[in-house]
C-alpha cells in the first residue's frame, strides 16, 4: 500500500509500504477515507535530523474497517470509525478517567506502526481506540471533515477549554489562529463562553476566527497584545487564556493576559522548556493547565453536534490533496498557504 | 505603643511606634492577643538590604477590637476577632469570587501600615477583613494558637489541598516539614485524602506530621525522593502534589513525583522565577496551580473544625515569646531550633 513517510526536514515522501495487517487479536484494519496534516506535523518537517529509515507520519484518520482481530468484539468490517490520535484500551484507569493519553497499554500513531496519511491503518486496541460512527454516512459526505476533526484539532482545542474552565460566564483570550487556536474559539462558544478574543494576524484566519465566535481580533502579540487584551476587559484580563501555539512568546503572553485567579491552558507542543511561573503569579494565584488532549475521552461527547451541524470544525479545512500530493500539502502548510490540509487517500 | 520592625537581614528591633489609631472610618483597631512569626518573614530575615526606615512586621495576629470607625457596622469595642494575612473589603468582585487576595481595595499589612508583631494593628477595610469570633474565648483560652492559624499558616495549607483538588481518592505528596507543610497535611486529611507522604527530614515536625495524618515520611530529596514517591505508588506519583517550600528543588521534585493528569500546587513563596513545565508535563497533563492563600475565604469554614478540636492545627507552635522577644523568636526560627515562634504581647 501506499503511505507517507518523513525522512527529514522538508523531506517527505508517498511510498510503498507493507500492507496494513492484523497481528493481535486486539487489532483492526481500517482503510484510511480522510486523515490530514496536523500543524505538529510541522515541527519534524522544520527540523527533523535526516533519517534513513524514515517516519511514518500522520495521527488523524477516519475510516472503513477492513479487518478485525478476534478480540475486536464492537466492530466488524464495513463500519465507519474515526480514530483518536493517540490509541488507547479505554479500560485501564487513567482510561476510565479520561486521559486516554495515559493509557498504560497505548500509544503514539507511527513509529513502528501506521500512520494515518496513508491507505489503510492497522490499529492497536481496537476495541477501546476507535469510535463508531453511526451507518448512514456515506464516503463522499459532507460531514467527514468535521467528523475528522474529533481525531485531533476539535478535541484539542476543546480540552483547551476545559481544563481551563470555559464556561457561561468566562472570557477568553485565545492564543493563536492555526487551526487549533479556531477549533479553540469554537469549542469555547460551544461551552457558552461570555466573551472571545482572539490573537492573530492571518486575516482569512481571524475571519473565521470571527465566524467561529471571536467577538474581538488581536493583531498585536507579546506586550502590546497583553495591553490590548487589558484595554478590553478594564485592566484584569481574561478569565482563561488558551495557548494554542507553543513558542515561549505565546506562554508568556497567555501569563500576561490571564486574569487573577484565571487559568493559562496550553496545548500547543511547547517549544520551550521553561515556563516564567515566577512570585508575581504566585500572588495572583494563576493556574498552569492543559496537555496532550486525550481525544478519546471526548468524541462521545462532542459528536451529535459535530452530526446535528450545530458546530462545523471541519470548516478548518482550505485544501484538500489526493495521497499521492502529501508532500506538497506539507509545503502548503508550512508556507501559511494552507491552513490545514485535508487527505483525501 | 511597641511593635516589630525589621531593618535589614538579621536586624529585627522592637521599638517604640506611634499608637495605632482609627484613621479612615473604615478602619478598627484591634490590640493584639496572639501575633506569631512566618516562615515567610524569614526570606527578608536573611537577605533584606539594610534600611534606615525599616519595615513594621507580621502578618497573621487575631486579638480585640479596641475601636471601630462609623463605616464598621458588624464590630464593636471587644469583640474577638482574627485577621487574614492579607486585608480586604470582602465585597468586590475578587472577594466575591473567594480571590480576596487580590481585593481592589486591599493590601498587605506592613509597609505603611502596622504589622501584626506588636501591640496593636489599626485594621483597613475592618468589616470586610475581620472575622468575629463566638464570644466566651477567654483571653487565655487553649483555642488561641490554633484559632490564630486561620490568619495564615493553616489556611495557606488548606488552599494548598484545596487547589490542587484532594478529595477521598486523591493521594497527595506534601513537600516540606515547615509549619505549612505540616498544615498541609492536616488540610488534606481533613479533606479526606487516601494517602498522604510527607516529604521532611526533622523528626519532630514529621513526627507532627505523622500525627496530622501522613502515613508516610520520606527524607530523600530530589531524584531519591521522587523516587521514594514512585515505588510508594507503583510507579505512578501521586494525584497532588503539595509544594510547601518555595524552592526550585522544591518544585523539580514536585513535578517529578506527581502522577499523570495531576495537580502541583504551590503555596511557598518561589525563590526561583521560572519552572521546567516541558513538552514532558504537557504530555502527562499536569497542572501547576496554588499561590497566595485568601484565608479570608475560608476561615468561616474551617472555624467549627478548630472550635470544636477536631482538628488543631495550632500544634504547629513549639516556642512562645513575649513582645520583647521577637527578635531572639526570629532568630530560632531561622536556625530551626524553633518551627513556628507564637507570640503573646
Amino acid at each position: 500500500m501506499r503511505a507517507t513517510v518523513m525522512y527529514g526536514a522538508g523531506d517527505v515522501r508517498v511510498e510503498d509500504v507493507p500492507d496494513a495487517a492484523l497481528r493481535e487479536p486486539t487489532d483492526a484494519v481500517v482503510r484510511v477515507l480522510r486523515s490530514c496534516i496536523c500543524g505538529s506535523d510541522l515541527w519534524p518537517y522544520g527540523s527533523m535530523p535526516a533519517s534513513e529509515h524514515g517516519q511514518r507520519m500522520g495521527h488523524e484518520f477516519l475510516g472503513v474497517v477492513a479487518d478485525t482481530g478476534a478480540e475486536v468484539p464492537g466492530l466488524r468490517a464495513g463500519d465507519l470509525v474515526v480514530a483518536p490520535f493517540v490509541w488507547a484500551d479505554n479500560t485501564c484507569d487513567f482510561c476510565r478517567e479520561g486521559l486516554q493519553t495515559s493509557c498504560r497499554h497505548g500509544g503514539l500513531w507511527g513509529h513502528d506502526l501506521d500512520g494515518g496519511q496513508g491507505e489503510a491503518v492497522r490499529v492497536p486496541q481496537a476495541q477501546g481506540t476507535l469510535v463508531k460512527l453511526p451507518s448512514g454516512i456515506g464516503a463522499d459526505s459532507p460531514l467527514l471533515p468535521s467528523l475528522l476533526t474529533l481525531s485531533d484539532v476539535f478535541c484539542t482545542g476543546h480540552h483547551a477549554a476545559v481544563t481551563a474552565g470555559v464556561g457561561p460566564r468566562t472570557t477568553v483570550t485565545v492564543i493563536g489562529d492555526g487551526a487549533v487556536g479556531l477549533c479553540a474559539v469554537l469549542a469555547a462558544r460551544r461551552l457558552g463562553a461570555e466573551r472571545i478574543a482572539l490573537m492573530g494576524r492571518h486575516k482569512e484566519r481571524t475571519d473565521l476566527g470571527r465566524e467561529f465566535g471571536a467577538a474581538e481580533v488581536i493583531a498585536e502579540r507579546g506586550a502590546e497584545g497583553i495591553e490590548r487584551i487589558r484595554e478590553l476587559t478594564g485592566g484584569d484580563g481574561t478569565h482563561a487564556v488558551l495557548e494554542c501555539v507553543g513558542t515561549r512568546e505565546a506562554i508568556e503572553t497567555a501569563l500576561g493576559a490571564v486574569r487573577d485567579g484565571g487559568v493559562v491552558s496550553r496545548v500547543g507542543a511547547p517549544q520551550y522548556s521553561e515556563v516564567p511561573m515566577d512570585f508575581g503569579t504566585l500572588m495572583r494565584n494563576i493556574t498552569l493547565t492543559g496537555g496532550v488532549a486525550p481525544a478519546r475521552a471526548y468524541i462521545e461527547e462532542l459528536l451529535p453536534d459535530v452530526l446535528g451541524g450545530t458546530i462545523e470544525p471541519g470548516l478548518v479545512f482550505d485544501r484538500t490533496v489526493g495521497l499521492e500530493e502529501v508532500p506538497d500539502g506539507y509545503r502548503a502548510m508550512a508556507s501559511r498557504e494552507a491552513l490545514k490540509v485535508l487527505i483525501r487517500p
